[in-house]
C-alpha cells in the first residue's frame, strides 16, 4: 500500500501528465474537494474529474514539498499558467489508498503590515 | 523525544499562553522564519521571539490540524484578533526537537473565478 506522501506525489504526477485514468484511480468515489478561500465545494469523483479536465490553460506544476502521516498529507506546489505562477497548498485525507478529502488553498502575495519588531528583512 | 506533530502542538500552546520561555525552548538558536506572501524573513531565535512578543492585539488561536512526518509538520490554525479571524498555515522543520525553519502563510478569501465545470457548490 502506498503511503499518504506517495499517493499525493502520484496525484500531482497524474495531473501534470493529464493522465486522467491514473488520476481517477487515486480518488475515492465520494471524494470531497473544498476551497476555503472561495467557499467552493465539489462532491464526487466524476464531478471532481470534470473540474480538473476542464480547467483552462496549458498549465504545468511543480511539487515543492509533501509532508504526510498515516492518513493525511499536505503538498506545496507551484502552478504555472499563461506566463505566471502561483503557490498552492493542498491538504489530502486518504483511506485504503484512495483520496477522500481535499482542502485547497492559494495564498496570494500581500503588502506586509506594520511590524512592531525591527528584526525583519525582505527577500 | 517529542514527534514533529507534538512539537508543533507545544509551539502553539506556548504562543497561546504567552509562555515565551516555553516557546523559546522549542526554537533552534538559528531558526529562520519566512512569510512567502510578503517576502519577509526573520533570522535567529531572539529576533523571532521579539516578533512574537511584540505582535499587537489581544490575539488568541485555535489549532485546527497538525500533520507531520519525522522532521517536518504543518499546522492549520484559526487566529482571532479584534473581533475578526483568519486562517494560518504554517510549515515547520525540526531537528533534535528544536524548530529550525518556519514557513508561514495567511490565505485570504477571494472571489471564485469562472469555472468551466457545472459541478461546484458554495458553502
Amino acid at each position: 500500500m502506498a503511503s499518504s506522501e506517495q499517493i499525493v506525489q502520484q496525484y500531482w504526477q497524474a495531473a501534470h501528465r493529464r493522465d486522467w485514468d491514473g488520476f481517477a484511480a487515486l480518488l475515492d468515489e465520494n471524494v470531497v474537494y473544498e476551497v476555503p478561500q472561495t467557499r467552493e465545494r465539489i462532491r464526487g469523483r466524476d464531478h471532481y474529474l470534470d473540474f480538473n479536465i476542464t480547467y483552462p490553460g496549458d498549465w504545468q506544476l511543480r511539487v515543492d514539498s509533501v509532508i504526510g502521516n498515516a492518513q493525511q498529507a499536505v503538498s506545496r506546489i507551484t502552478f504555472f499558467v499563461d506566463g505566471t505562477s502561483c503557490e498552492g497548498i493542498c491538504f489530502f485525507t486518504q483511506q485504503h489508498g484512495r483520496i477522500t478529502h481535499i482542502l485547497d488553498y492559494w495564498p496570494e502575495p500581500y503588502d506586509p503590515p506594520y511590524r512592531h519588531t525591527a528584526h525583519i528583512e525582505r527577500y
